[in-house]
């Protein structure tokens, strides 16, 4: 079976879904939208959620588990969320199957229909802040700062692995404080954090930033947002962290008496981030030949493949594969030793070259007589023949290398596919090209929806640097007090 | 609010419903069956779930992430499975809801029927063989050795925190391998991996032993099990392991080459543990004081309580805590230091004895004087002061001794409550009081749903060391080569 990959150039799109069928990822399932996660993905995703939890737990987050299903009523509390999210779900209306009467296999029991619906979650805010309810009472309760992580469904009708799909897997931050100052500050230390992690881990670079009003999470008073560019030039909104206001307190019912003694509504947030992530790191760093990971998200960050002919042969490689595998975990080094017999180096060098590990190091006969030992990096596809002494120190330090180096080649892509806009024709010619561009804009709904009618664009943030730069709207050509950042957008 | 706990012998049941609701373990929520698992609770299912992944790497296996919805039809394919698994469950029927026409909130569209009713998983065989089929074409292929950390659904009709709730947490591992031997080999090596986390995390004594015909998973030809005994003598089957034959291979069609080149069907494993284990883990060791934790799962290990009557007192107390603190977290050991000043010292103790927290310290002026600190533990609820030398090699022995002497305080329980009948007037006797009872069993259902029906005991398991030591059925009086384990179960 080959395992060919199309190329970026020949279609996009399909070279995506190659590298995740090829490189073990993911794939669909039986169940329309819904994916599996295949144990190399999945590896990843853990590694994801590891960093994640690490960095919320850092900031006085701890977790909770709330139920998969919510009441369908609960969505009507509040207006502006039940229009986002109540809509295309899965809606559970029974609780019994039972064998036919025509004895053709199993039926829904029309006898056992629930008296409410039940929805399958698609985000949790109404089901956790009706519990907050009987959480907070007093001054005291507040912060909660509680995350969960779960898997959720939205009724996607357009679904794409890991980008977009029925249920996918997340985790959802939903906290609670007594003032607008803490949420907003708590709002802004999540998209941080956020940023933080897929800079530094996904070795992939954002853009922080506000959304517009119309693209807002429904519910939200600001939504902020971390932009990141892909390989096609086009925009994925890699995590978002929204200020709820009020308005879920408002809601719930969720009041809590202050120091003074006076009672107060609550002041929300929530945020999160989804196995979407997945999806933008395969496209932010793969190549033509395959996956390609940064060393601190790689399920194992450095194979070593024998090269030998007898069985003797490779007994004596395997003794010094042990020494140099046991010196490379004592640095934290993770190391797949792949000696299986049922497969020859060329298929496995291939086989590595797909799954994105960062550095494949091969070893035979000739090296071990003369101390050497080749070095392989994924990245660049270089290699080198190196003295085997202190390989320990070397491939820490490429390793290191690689992770900066795919960071830098993601900025400097980046850059290059940055603009600026300073009329409506320049600005529809640099869309059309794809890339990040950036433009005046009089902040009005009607001008985004022109455009994004127009051109498929779409304001992806307000950064936060961005005011007081004062100009005209590239469309309607009223006053504008800053560049906001267009593009076309997964 | 008061936060008193029923005692034991006043009503078991309210007993542990009052500590899984004072020491914020759990709570139930607005949807009917479905729990809330609160921080602290879910901070120990944490521990649990990272001490079993571990094992479960350790021992070859990986995770992946399959499909919380199967077709109806997938239910099907396996006769045995569909009674006991496809009949009280979670029914998705449509995908959509909309804004009622009368304007009165929102309804179910009609419009969006599912063509092929899809259920949420009450556990993932069928999805997860429909899988192997495409991963599985050769020997090479195997063994693959998966398994999920994932949230299942069970319309159970009485629900108990924990115990027995509608959506639960669990992990489901599911093997497949090309020879019998081989898959029971993991059936046994998983029952024991269980044994072992039970006894040494849990530091709960479990029994292991196979399943009688009746009591096994609808589709295994064999469930290995383990069995707790709780204080109330009451057995509680904590994880199974299954033997599940050629039959899911046979029901979805995955065959494998061999290497003689026949095409041969694969075998099969699946294994679990669930959120049921919070529930064991409360009953086994706590009192009516509240929850005692085992050292190994508590979300931290050592509070230290400040006693202090001013803001400078609070401040020098703080200076020699945090030297404590350290110390003691270089030893690995999780401390929290509760400083708040929003609660007095006595509340503190009362909080944390009803959390279980293994290990309190708390430290006033005339300790700091005197260099000495106040160590209480939770499972015999002595205390004593100590030199403040050393502390952290005294809290270390201290907290390896309170886990031995949990899991030692458990099996003298146990050794107390078992028992063995010789005649039916005796097990009945002996039933009616509580505990395990071994007797001897001719190995017929009749006999077991006799027993069943008359004493509500079952046979909790028939262990693997009863064998060859003959006697007669307690019941039908036929021969029986097995004494066998009897009790009332959860």
């Amino acid at each position: 079976m080959s395992k060919k990959i199309t190329s970026r150039a020949e279609d996009y799109s399909l070279w995506y879904n190659d590298i995740i069928q090829h490189a073990d990822l993911a794939e669909n399932s039986g169940v329309r939208g819904c994916m599996v996660i295949k144990p190399y993905g999945y590896a990843i995703w853990e590694k994801m959620q590891a960093e994640l939890d690490k960095k919320f737990k850092a900031t006085g987050h701890v977790n909770a588990y709330f139920p998969l299903f919510i009441p369908k009523s609960y969505f009507s509390k509040e207006a502006s969320h039940v229009d986002g999210f109540a809509k295309e779900c899965a809606v559970v209306t029974h609780y019994r199957l039972k064998n036919s009467e025509e004895g053709d296999g199993i039926v829904v029991d029309e006898d056992a229909k629930l008296e409410e619906e039940l929805i399958v979650r698609p985000t949790s805010e109404t089901i956790i802040w009706d519990t907050y309810r009987k959480w907070i009472q007093s001054y005291r309760d507040l912060p909660l700062l509680i995350n969960q992580w779960a898997n959720v469904v939205r009724w996607e009708m357009r679904t794409r692995l890991f980008l977009r799909t029925a249920e996918f897997l997340w985790q959802e931050g939903h906290t609670a404080h007594a003032t607008k100052k803490e949420a907003l500050e708590e709002t802004d230390k999540i998209i941080n954090i956020y940023s933080d992690f897929a800079q530094d881990f996904m070795a992939m670079p954002v853009i922080i930033g506000s959304k517009s009003e119309n693209e807002r999470f429904a519910g939200a008073l600001e939504t902020y947002t971390i932009e990141a560019l892909m390989q096609d030039g086009k925009a994925l909104q890699a995590g978002t962290s929204h200020f709820l206001g009020q308005n879920f307190a408002k809601a719930f019912d969720v009041k809590f008496a202050t120091k003074e003694g006076t009672k107060e509504y609550v002041w929300a947030t929530s945020w999160g981030v989804s196995t979407r992530l997945m999806g933008a790191l395969v496209m932010t760093h793969s190549d033509d030949k395959g996956l390609v990971l940064p060393p601190k998200l790689a399920p194992y960050q450095v194979v070593i493949v024998p090269i030998y002919k007898s069985e003797e042969q490779l007994k004596e490689i395997t003794q010094s594969v042990v020494k140099i595998k046991e010196s490379l975990e004592a640095k934290g080094i993770s190391v797949k030793f792949d000696d299986r017999d049922t497969h020859k180096p060329g298929w496995k060098f291939a086989e590595y070259e797909l799954k994105g590990v960062p550095v494949r190091l091969a070893i035979g006969m000739r090296d071990l007589e003369n101390g050497t030992i080749e070095v392989a990096r994924r990245d660049t596809l270089e290699k080198e023949t190196l003295q085997m002494e202190d390989i320990d120190i070397k491939v820490e330090n490429l390793l290191e290398k690689i992770q900066n180096n795919l960071f830098n080649k993601a900025i400097d892509f980046r850059n290059e596919n940055t603009y600026m806009a300073n009329s409506y024709d320049e600005f529809k010619e640099l869309i059309e090209k794809g890339g990040f561009v950036y433009a005046h804009w009089d902040g009005t709904s009607k001008t985004e929806d022109f455009i994004k009618n127009d051109t498929k664009a779409t304001i992806r943030c307000i950064t936060f640097d961005s005011e007081g730069k004062d100009g005209k709207c590239i469309h309607s050509g009223k006053k504008s007090n800053q560049r906001v950042l267009f593009a076309k957008a997964y």
